[in-house]
């Protein structure tokens, strides 16, 4: 370790480094890429990047951590501390400077939240209209010589303080109310869903209630805890999708199903067990009762949206693809064995098709292609892709069947974003030596710091962004060429391109556990972008356009890729590259957006049945489409805006018709003399 | 035995007797109180008195039972097995004539359920128009071109077909619609709420379902099956409220929740589960399935009804006794651990005040005082008498604390109305010596017969309807006075009135266990009686009238009591007799109606606002009234009608202040000179 630097250990993320002594707080999880939180730009005005410094041997991470570890408290942190803005230990992290090496706790209201931010680039301000408002009142004292029920003197005092008719009660409200009443000197407060129904009581006073917005993937199960009066996220959770155990990807589960009786009644059971295990740490770490969540909205892919009803799968793994309900469904928390509130609504967003989900719905709803003047293409990857395409005119919307390559499944050395993967990939093409960054080290691989400052995460394999960079690297490299067939370039010499059975493969990281890109996974990836391409090219078709104008990437995978990549490799179409970025969790984002603004559930419920869906499975121009697209682009294709960017090859000379085979053994045999 | 009679026990009532060789088992039935229904009288045409003649040794009854010992098949029964009206061993009562011992199984279908026939005597006819109705419908089968869910594709067939727009579904009936589909070619039958929500779903065609009629009383559950679409009632089944072992009233089963941790639960918990047993037995005897019943609506007083709902009654135990809800609730089966389909439809018909509960909404929407020209008054008896008086013009209600004398409890001798309780007395007012009639036996006490035929039942005590009687028949002989006071009288010999410590008692029948009417059950009756008649009279004050047109008793004390002794006790005021009579069990023929014809749960809901409530506790009169009401009335009280029937005593000679006590005992030291 360098004399002037010191360790620091970010918490509960585990993001690790050394920085220099006297580095602010905030300018170290900058660095390392922590999540906490800035709105004045580090200046100890907006109070957002308190952090807590922990005390105690750290002996794991070779760190001893001590308050005094920070710089003594500023002028401007001494003020907050009077101000009662700036609790106990916690310091201002633009005002703390390390001293010493720290391990320190971000609070959960000071993580930004990237999907959050990520939303903020398309500047769409959600307008806080809940599907449920709290009303307090005093109720008269009961009166023999008017005998009405409490629920009617209740029912009065909504129409006289709120001037708010509601005709119904939940009964487990009746339950409450009375002791409620007993409670408080009559005073209480009422949640009332829609204007219409009463569905929760509090003695006394009550200001705040909250709901929770869930992003259901095949993989994680994502859940953002909102203030549904301020519109505030509070909290973040997420886990693993803990049907995994029943298969991998969605097919997998719903074969499952297929061979076991009762199979989905048990994953049912499980992803609603994991929704409340999310719920119960989103409101540990906000601090709030789970029965003060009244609300709750959830996107999925079809398949687990209706495992999530409770309803069987099996239908939509076949040809027709018959979903049971493609309309937005609420339901009783009580009812699903969500344990919340017993009366917290539980609200599914709208399917578009058996393969395009409630996920693409929320999509639609982040970003509302739908008011859009330009042409929009949406892509959110996954084990399928589901695409939007269109304006406020039209929209088109479909799935394709890429496979799990995108997200590192199914590649030799792939594996799941997560520290320790390789991230990034730059090859020089003159001596086709590699560089590559991995998740949890701020540094390239060729930086002299690198070996010691990644050893402890390793280099483990790597991600879905990490296969695109790298696919692309090796074929504007020349290591594949326009049909992606991986070989040996005549006149370099390399321990890159190794010989691997029949074919070649190019090694990332030699070792033990060597890191290396096999024929097998370059056709993996021409599989899954042909797909896309296709899909993507089918809509364009359908839509009679010739260019589109905007591309947003969803999900994890479109957060990380760098798109010029993806635009190498052929899995959009061209476009000005200031035109092309990721949207963030969309769906999670639709998701949230639903949650925290009852219309637009109304709203999305009328663009669905509008959008065009375009089933892949039965165009037949879909398979001509797809084995176009599986060769790699080159100079001449009409890829105007990529030009600008990177220099692609010349077109592959015209085969001669069976000669493809023979030129390629042939390109071997030189490339081996 | 005579040679010329046989026995015959009919089952499942239990009542036997003897009847001459060749009666027939209708005629014999009818004899002994059995309830077979006839509506043909006897013609063999209407095949309702269908009875099965059963095989075996009853020993316990000193019967050996061969169908042989019924007559031969007749011409008409013969025709009707023919056509498969007469199935399997059953005979018609009517034309099979008993020519040997015989125990008689009378199904089911075969009884005429007394309540629906006192119910015809006010010819109510209801409508049938049930809350939810049965829709067949082919779906198209699923299109990929057109990938709209199966539950949009169900919808549109509803609307084409049966031009009914449905825009809601229970998520339990989406679990259940593709099986479905799959199941029969795409041919299913929904059952639609209200014409808004589809609940259930079944393969094929399906034209029968059912609903439940449930009359909550504190002491009995009854419930009556009805086919929803024909309005019949298809089974009936009764049970005792299982809440007796935590308190034989209400007061004591609140006192129980009030001492008790959990006590509300443990009796709401119990109280559900006799529904599950109830509909149970119904269903097997209706031989349809549970899930068959979609619809309920239960009847009950405020405390029963918070009970069953799950509300702590403990408000309605003390004044001023705050109802939860006095309005209209529905609730799904699932959520109350009601064991039908999960999404059956329990309604609970609205309470009127803390006092006045859903009972006698029940009586009201069974005997409608609100269509009337004429002033009605409708007395529901039990621990509280629940009283209507009005007309169209006008409706008041109030609740009088009667206490449970009128159904034989905390009187000596007393005992529900059981086999072998007495239930008819007369007293010869010459020789004192009384006459009675037990439950169970046909036969008077003074019958020849008697002692044999009643010898197996016994004589076990006296019943509500027996106490009105006896304490009447005793006041008609001058073995009480005007002041309630029992004592002998002067010139007359008998062993029936007994010194009984510091007061007198009459004795009804001598032996080990004696029956006998002491001083404290005549208080108790006059206590009971003069509640009533007090609460009767504070309406009548109210409704500013003289006098009031028709009387109706509803409820089993009503069905019982001889109105004419009632009236001499001075329990209801003065009324033509023959205007005077029991309106069955109006409350469970409430519950009938609701559940039978929809709307008219809507015009109940406005009917109850209206009622005027008359708290008996506040109201100052009531005291007065109450007290003027202990004595019993005399010639000269404005009794015109009932002193055409009954030769009432002289009004007793003005006491002198203070010299009321003085010349009760001169009379007692005279009768014992």
């Amino acid at each position: 370790m360098s004399e002037e630097e010191v360790s620091v250990l970010f918490m509960p993320s585990g993001l690790r480094g050394q920085v220099p002594v006297g580095t602010t707080v905030l300018q170290a999880a900058q660095r390392l890429g922590v999540d906490l939180e800035s709105i004045c730009g580090g200046q100890g005005k907006c109070r957002k990047c308190q952090v807590l410094p922990q005390e105690g041997e750290f002996s794991k991470h070779g760190i001893t951590s001590r308050a005094e570890h920070l710089s003594e408290l500023t002028e401007t942190e001494l003020h907050h501390q009077s101000r009662n803005r700036l609790k106990g230990a916690r310091r201002l992290g633009c005002n703390a400077r390390l001293l010493g090496d720290l391990v320190v706790d971000v609070p959960e209201e000071s993580q930004q939240h990237k999907q959050h931010i990520a939303k903020a680039v398309t500047a769409y301000d959600i307008q806080v209209q809940p599907a449920l408002h709290l009303y307090s009142v005093t109720l008269p004292e009961p009166d023999m010589h008017t005998p009405i029920s409490d629920k009617r003197r209740l029912q009065q005092a909504l129409v006289q303080d709120h001037e708010l008719p509601v005709m119904d009660c939940e009964m487990s409200l009746l339950r409450n109310l009375q002791p409620a009443l007993a409670k408080s000197g009559r005073e209480v407060t009422v949640a009332v869903y829609q204007f219409q129904k009463i569905i929760a009581v509090w003695p006394g006073v009550k200001k705040e209630v909250y709901g929770l917005a869930v992003d259901l993937g095949s993989t994680t199960i994502a859940a953002q805890l909102c203030n549904l009066i301020t519109g505030e996220v509070v909290a973040t959770a997420d886990t693993m999708n803990p049907q995994i155990r029943f298969g991998e990807d969605l097919m997998s589960r719903v074969s499952y199903v297929m061979m076991n009786e009762g199979g989905d009644v048990a994953m049912t059971q499980v992803v609603r067990e994991a929704f409340n295990q999310l719920a119960k740490r989103a409101a540990k770490s906000a601090k709030i009762q789970l029965d003060e969540i009244l609300d709750m909205t959830v996107v999925a892919n079809p398949i687990m949206h209706h495992l999530f009803l409770g309803i069987d799968p099996t239908p939509l793994g076949t040809a027709p693809f018959a979903l049971t309900t493609d309309q937005t469904q609420v339901l009783r928390a009580a009812d699903i064995d969500i344990h919340l509130h017993p009366e917290t609504r539980v609200c599914t967003l709208p399917c578009i098709a058996g393969h395009i989900g409630a996920d693409t719905a929320g999509v639609i709803l982040s970003e509302r292609p739908d008011l859009s003047e330009e042409y929009v293409l949406l892509v959110d990857v996954g084990t399928n892709a589901e695409i939007v395409l269109g304006n406020r005119d039209r929209l088109l919307a479909a799935s394709s069947p890429t496979g799990p390559a995108f997200e590192g499944a199914q590649i030799t050395s792939g594996q799941r974003a997560a520290p320790g993967a390789i991230e990034r990939v730059r090859i020089d093409p003159e001596t086709l030596e590699p560089r590559f960054k991995v998740i949890g080290c701020e540094l390239w691989s060729d930086d002299a710091d690198f070996a010691e400052q990644s050893a402890r995460i390793g280099v483990s394999g790597i991600c879905g962004s990490g296969i695109i960079e790298v696919v692309a690297e090796m074929f504007l490299a020349g290591v594949i060429d326009q049909d992606g067939v991986v070989g040996p370039i005549v006149g370099k010499e390399t321990d890159r391109i190794i010989q691997d059975g029949r074919t070649w493969s190019y090694v990332v990281q030699e070792g033990e556990r060597p890191i290396r890109i096999t024929q097998n996974d370059v056709r993996a990836i021409q599989l899954a972008k042909a797909a896309l391409h296709a899909g993507t090219r089918l809509l364009i078709d359908r839509m009679g356009i010739e260019k589109i104008d905007r591309i947003g990437f969803a999900g994890a995978f479109g957060s990380h890729i760098d798109v010029k990549y993806a635009m190498v490799l052929g899995l959009i179409p061209d476009c000005k590259l200031e035109n092309v970025g990721s949207v963030g969790n969309a769906a999670g984002t639709g998701a949230r957006i639903a949650l925290l603004n009852f219309p637009s559930r109304l709203e999305i419920g009328e663009i669905l049945p509008k959008v065009e869906k375009i089933e892949t499975a039965i165009e037949p121009q879909f398979q001509e489409y797809f084995i176009e697209a599986m060769a790699l682009p080159h100079k001449t294709d009409p890829y105007l805006e990529l030009s600008k960017v990177v220099q692609l090859p010349p077109p592959k000379p015209k085969a001669e018709p069976g000669g493809d085979d023979r030129k390629r053994r042939s390109r071997r045999r030189r490339a081996r003399t």
